[in-house]
């Protein structure tokens, strides 16, 4: 690859290309024929801000981390701007890099972050953890107004896994861990966090638990912030640690003010998380329901009075007629129509064995069939999906996803308000676009829903986009929904989640973020309003 | 009863009295004989403070609420003096009172509440919000000093369900309905809360709430705390309201900071909870494992691995040998050793079979035997524990509770730490006790701790107490277990509770207080150290 990092997801070794299926597909549904490609800049053409940071401050951070560790060079940089949204990619792609920070600083421990929140705040930089670069929201795009530079503060070097307890079956881990190195030391020891975003071979625990993640599994295993039992932080000011117990009456839970503070009240050093037993047996399978409507009454169903699979999905007829869970046979064939339903099974043999059983009988009840093949499928390309976008963003298809929560007697408005102001918003602007949604993440009190666009690219894909987004936040908030489920706030949701926990809420946040990081260095312009 | 209403728990109706061979083992075990009876003073013989509040400030409580709801009688300002802890008792039965409220003040609405606080703010009155009046904490005891008087404000009247969605099972419950109250109207819907804490029949939901309570079915329905999915807040500056969807990432999880709050933050005035499908059937059991260490491994392994019973809880050896899980027995017979765990399922009747099914084979495993009839007597008496401490204080005992939690590899440590240090501390002061522990809350990766102490009461036994309390209290801290699993800090656990989130985790508290009460009038001195 001659291109510069940042531009593309993961592993170049893993892009992928469009099926001659796929480039049918979307010249047909979306008039994306094959002269409207859409190629990145040229490398060379990227223009980077001048490093606004003097010597001083560069040999402030390195006395701490050490020269080879703080970086200031154009690769480090633009593998440090912004996250990686459709619109990052798109500003990237278009060869404008002005969120670049100044320096990328590389710090080994809880110690050595303080001291460079420190030395930052003295000199009024900017700081913004870096994990596994997988914001979605703007979450790596602070304001620059009022600091003398930007510093990304790249926590991958934190990689140590502190502590197994196997009696308590948790796990003490640093934040720079990405999840495959977190779980492959766990599986080591017979257990796994079964924490599994579509981020997660990218992502790191310092973002999954500044950003409340959640896993494709969260139906066996809870959300990442349903795991943690014990957190530290390092703020300007020091150090809060908390959590002596799974749960306690010692007041509010702080814990929970920790989690999705999305680097603004402090960087995440270590976290202690429950762990489980490494399942004998993964088993997942696709079935096929009547309707939409029809799935997720099974789905509500099982949330309810259970039993819960491990992993529990519902594509709406339009996802399920895409067959987005078979990126490679996208276009490739005709649907059998319906819904298709992913139900995953991890656990112990003979518990797995009675658990299937139980929810089978359900499926079959309600009239769903058996999909051959589906559930490994799903499995095969679990995490594809940004690969795929790539592809689809080279070929001049605007692709982006979107996501919500709401309880289960309003999940029917929230759907279909959100696809009309999609499907409106877009269309009004020249492009008809193909909207699917699944649903993926259940409780028994309600569940999360995640949309889907492609549409073609106008001529400013970036602008197209934040009108289509704001058209659904604003129909997520007139339907009762939540800003977001699992992808955070970061820069772009602000607005909406300032109406969503108030003035009073807004003003709480203000307050906690004063008082850990006086100088506001952390984060400045994210999350909070 | 000629009695003054507060010196006692809940209904006259239900007082107990010792029986003969309770009081041969009073004898016996503590040495207080029956010459050492302790009655409380007579009613007239209780002093309470002069009325602070001037006619002026009645005079504007009173157009919020109306003539009938607004009190200043002995017998009402005696009902709101403090809460249930054996302290707040013994001082009540000698006869001081010194924090009675001024007034009671019942508002029937979240605009009334609103009201009143802001009249409070602005001729600096501090508010107690009260509700069952079952807090053993302290919690209801506030600071008087820079206040022109104290308001105990009544929550009874918001009594209201405001919503049961049978689609998503949740329910929206005004803060003053009871435990009971709560429960009738939701099994007419054919539905539960699940939520059984020993106060049950006193307490109310908002208190549930503000101090993070946790039932005796946990294990099968969670902590109050996860089960709350929306709460609305009433402060001298407004209204916060949380809770669009079970689980967002839109930011930090500020329900959270509400749970937990006892009041300091503001006034809960209405809760959505999560709800189940009332149960078929309930069935509890006894089972008798060879000993603490053997039994607690079995209930680790039942909350690790599962299935989960919906009661689960194991008495130490001292407790099983007393039996107080049959307090009329109590002293009655011979032990047969080991330790007593129940054992309850809830549910519906093939599920709660089939999962009995798995736990009796582990216990059985674990060499547990079945014990007739003691999880029906469990059941029996499960609410009745404080009655019989009333009687104990009548006869001359001092009894007490207090609870922890910690990490499963952490707990034996604990439980030996938080023994000796009651036994030490009361035994040095002349009067050796009888320490009994149970487990009854238990998560995968840990579980709390739950001792009661009896001793004969010294001279002055608010004093023996508070030594006995520091000392157990310091031992829970050095031991690495929380201050408090589900009673909450009041005043009590609050210099314990600053070590445990740190001076900057008490700065975060005294920040979002100042942020929602900037005049501190709500439950001065609770909760924020």
């Amino acid at each position: 690859m001659t291109e510069p990092p940042g531009l593309r997801w993961g592993d170049p070794a893993k892009a992928m290309t469009l099926s001659p299926a796929m480039r049918e597909l979307v010249s047909q549904a979306l008039g994306v024929t094959p002269d409207k490609v859409r190629p990145p800049v040229a490398p060379e053409a990227i223009e980077l801000p001048e490093p606004a940071l003097d010597a001083a401050a560069r040999e402030a951070l390195t006395a701490i981390v050490g020269a080879e560790h703080v970086r200031g060079d154009r690769e480090a940089r633009l593998a440090h701007t912004r996250g990686m949204s459709t619109p990052d990619l798109l500003r990237l792609r278009a060869g404008e890099a002005a969120d670049a920070p100044d320096l990328v600083v590389a710090p080994a421990s809880h110690d050595e972050v303080v001291a460079l929140l420190r030395e930052c705040a003295a000199r009024r930089i900017a700081v913004v953890p870096h994990g596994g670069r997988t914001s979605v929201v703007g979450g790596l795009q602070p304001a620059r107004e009022g600091f003398n530079g930007v510093v990304a503060l790249d926590l991958r070097r934190l990689d140590r896994v502190l502590q197994i307890d196997q009696v308590s079956r948790t796990a003490t881990l640093e934040p720079g861990l990405s999840g495959p190195e977190a779980e492959a030391v766990l599986v080591e020891h017979g257990l796994t966090l079964g924490h599994f975003p579509q981020s997660f071979e990218q992502a790191t625990i310092g973002g999954f638990a500044a950003a409340r993640s959640s896993g494709q599994a969260s139906a066996g295993y809870g959300r990442f912030d349903e795991l943690v039992v014990g957190v530290r932080l390092a703020t300007p000011r020091g150090a809060v640690e908390l959590g002596r117990a799974p749960r306690s009456a010692a007041g509010p839970d702080l814990r929970q003010l920790v989690l999705g503070s999305e680097g603004a009240f402090g960087v995440i050093t270590a976290v202690t998380v429950a762990v489980r037993a490494a399942p004998e047996v993964r088993r997942y399978e696709g079935w096929r329901l009547p309707s939409f409507t029809e799935g997720a009454a099974v789905l509500r169903r099982l949330a309810q009075d259970g039993p819960l699979p491990t992993v529990l999905r519902l594509s709406d007829e339009a996802e399920t007629a895409l067959n987005l869970a078979r990126p490679d046979e996208i276009g490739a064939g005709e649907g059998a129509g319906g819904c298709l339903a992913i139900v995953g099974y991890e656990g112990a043999a003979d518990e797995v064995e009675q658990r299937r059983d139980s929810v089978t009988a359900i499926l079959r009840d309600a009239g769903a069939t058996f999909e051959e093949g589906a559930g490994e499928a799903w499995a095969e390309g679990r995490f594809r999906a940004p690969y795929l976008r790539d592809a689809l963003l080279d070929a001049g298809v605007l692709v982006e996803t979107l996501e919500t929560a709401t309880f289960w007697s309003n999940l029917a408005d929230l759907y279909d308000s959100v696809g009309a102001a999609l499907r409106d918003s877009l269309t009004g602007q020249g492009t008809p676009p193909v909207v699917l949604c699944h649903i993926s993440h259940l409780y028994p009190s309600g569940a999360s829903l995640y949309f889907t666009v492609a549409a073609a690219q106008a001529d400013d894909p970036v602008a197209q986009w934040r009108e289509a987004k704001a058209a659904a936040s604003d129909a997520i908030e007139a339907a009762g929904g939540t800003i977001t489920h699992h992808h955070g706030v970061g820069v772009d949701h602000k607005p909406w989640y300032a109406r969503e926990i108030g003035p009073l809420g807004v003003e709480v946040l203000r307050a906690v973020k004063a008082t850990l990081d006086p100088d506001g260095i952390l984060n400045p312009g994210v999350l909070v309003p």
